[in-house]
């Protein structure tokens, strides 16, 4: 099998390659080469691996290449995050919708029907005055986009699914919910707070948190959200039910359930790096995101969301146990 | 006011524009020029009219001027059918979805925010396996497109909702109901038949009727159609409610209904000359399309479906009265 992962080299992507890399297979197909699309290279150990070659650049970039390659399976994770895309909206409707469009449409020329798992959003619900929004989004509920990264990944789940039907390809959308804790820096994403409040008071630095408290969101961990991708790809069509785009599995937790976890895992100290500094254009975005979400089709799938928030922190702890700046990831652990 | 009517040339851009200048102002301003954009030509009393400019060719290629146009006003009527789009699926992303695009984009560069009604249909809904379509669907039914048409309509939606969220344009997206009886010949449109089984026996020809006598469909007359749109336009966006795209009224009829209708108004004659001779390729399209539509918020704006299916039998009778060829549309006519 030839795979393809645009996003390659970023941290989902790179999360997803070693998963594939390590298991050897995919819907019972041994993975021969693995091809990764980014912006930015891939991390030593998977260039080192035989099988990985990487491509750096825009995918818009890249598409000739693509439509020769016939590729069997893609993940399709390239994206700018959304507070990128509510600044710049060209920058968005670019790389968010026109190089899905692209993507789509070389791999329709190319000699085989890929399988395309594409990483569509929660974000692409929204409450709107004749849409009022469900305390927890489902499936099925009605999407209205309230950030152009919303509208962008809506759009590219109604192209996946009319792409699909003409047979053109084999697609299927599943919705991410935040995935957190992600490692390293801050980045564009309106949602980074979601990690950076967990994450920072763990390497002992200061963290503020620009939304209340009360504030709930559904959230994954990295390594269930890879899972996640894996099952929906995997699956049947049958099992999955529809050309839709489904959720993904959600533990809906609260700043506070949050915050209450960090403390049980790392001890006070952690939790009073923690600042609450409101940011009115962040909360403002945050307070149109579903407070919670619902997955019924990715249950049918065995997929299930984490029991509590405590142990996604542990994840994040483990993950970086054993890395080379592990000591300084997780300076702030005191117990 | 100056006002631009995209798709100006067609059935409809032509009805609405006869009516926009009889009315001679719309939202409270007078209309002081309407330029039409078609690849055809509009008829005669329309180029006579010294308010009107018509601008022949497609629209893609018009998009310079309509940068420099500043215009006030905008109903984006132009479309590539249902039939032409399943066949040409090129054909409708760069007819439905490109073009719709290049003018929210011209609009934005202007130096006005334009107030744009675009007109979607009632083709954006469709059942999925995990999305059954209710017996009516309504203003907030989760649209699931099951052919490439709707798919492009419903992306314009969203498009139209986002750049009006972004303050680029003032957008107003409304579902078309299968507007009847349309007058002439059949066009690519999959319905294009729901006009022909009455119009053609009208006319004293034979008519063939792909579907089943049970098949139930949302229609509308053109007159109300033409009025949902300028009702549309001139709403203000409360009495709209939020961004997303509104139903215009339906009558939800079958086609026993409409033959029945036809029977009363014209006679058994003009009945004897429908044969129903069964098209599955029409026939599995039209299987997945809305048995009806219910329009609450179209209802707020004080419009509302005709009461029954043979006045709008009626209206196109006494449109086709008096026109050149009235004898020729109208011999089939015995009573």
């Amino acid at each position: 099998m030839k795979l393809l992962i645009t996003g390659g080299g970023g941290f989902l992507g790179v999360r997803l390659a070693r998963t594939l890399l390590q298991r050897g297979h995919l819907a019972g197909q041994t993975i021969d080469a693995l091809v990764l699309i980014d912006i930015a290279p891939p991390p030593a150990d998977l260039l080192a691996d035989g099988r990985v070659q990487a491509r750096i650049g825009p995918l818009l970039a890249q598409l000739d290449a693509l439509r020769e390659d016939a590729f069997d399976s893609v993940f399709h994770l390239a994206l700018a995050v959304s507070g990128e895309c509510e600044a710049d909206f060209e920058l968005g409707m670019r790389s968010n919708l026109d190089s899905t469009r692209a993507l789509l449409d070389a791999l329709r020329a190319s000699a085989k029907v890929a399988r395309v798992v594409f990483s569509s959003s929660v974000a692409v619900f929204g409450p709107d005055p004749d849409v009022p929004m469900p305390s927890r989004v489902a499936d099925d509920t009605l999407p209205a986009p309230q950030t152009s990264y919303g509208m962008q990944k809506l759009i590219c789940e109604h192209l996946i699914s009319d792409y699909t039907r003409k047979g053109f390809i084999d697609g299927r959308a599943a919705r991410l919910m935040t995935v957190t804790v992600r490692p390293g820096r801050p980045n564009g994403a309106v949602s980074s707070f979601f990690s950076s409040i967990i994450r920072e008071p763990l390497a002992g630095m200061e963290a503020i948190c620009p939304v209340d408290a009360s504030v709930s969101h559904p959230v994954s961990s990295p390594a269930r959200t890879v899972d996640g991708l894996i099952a929906v790809f995997e699956a049947s069509r049958e099992a999955i039910g529809g050309r839709m785009a489904l959720n993904l599995p959600a533990l809906n937790v609260t700043v506070a359930q949050m915050l209450a976890a960090l403390k049980l895992v790392a001890g006070s100290a952690a939790l009073d790096r923690v600042r609450f500094v409101r940011d009115e254009r962040i909360a403002g975005i945050v307070a149109n995101w579903p407070m919670g979400a619902s997955s019924a089709r990715a249950a049918r799938l065995r997929l299930a969301p984490e029991a509590e928030f405590a142990n996604i922190i542990r994840q994040y702890i483990a993950d970086c146990t054993g890395l080379p700046n592990a000591d300084q990831t997780l300076k702030g652990l005191s117990k």
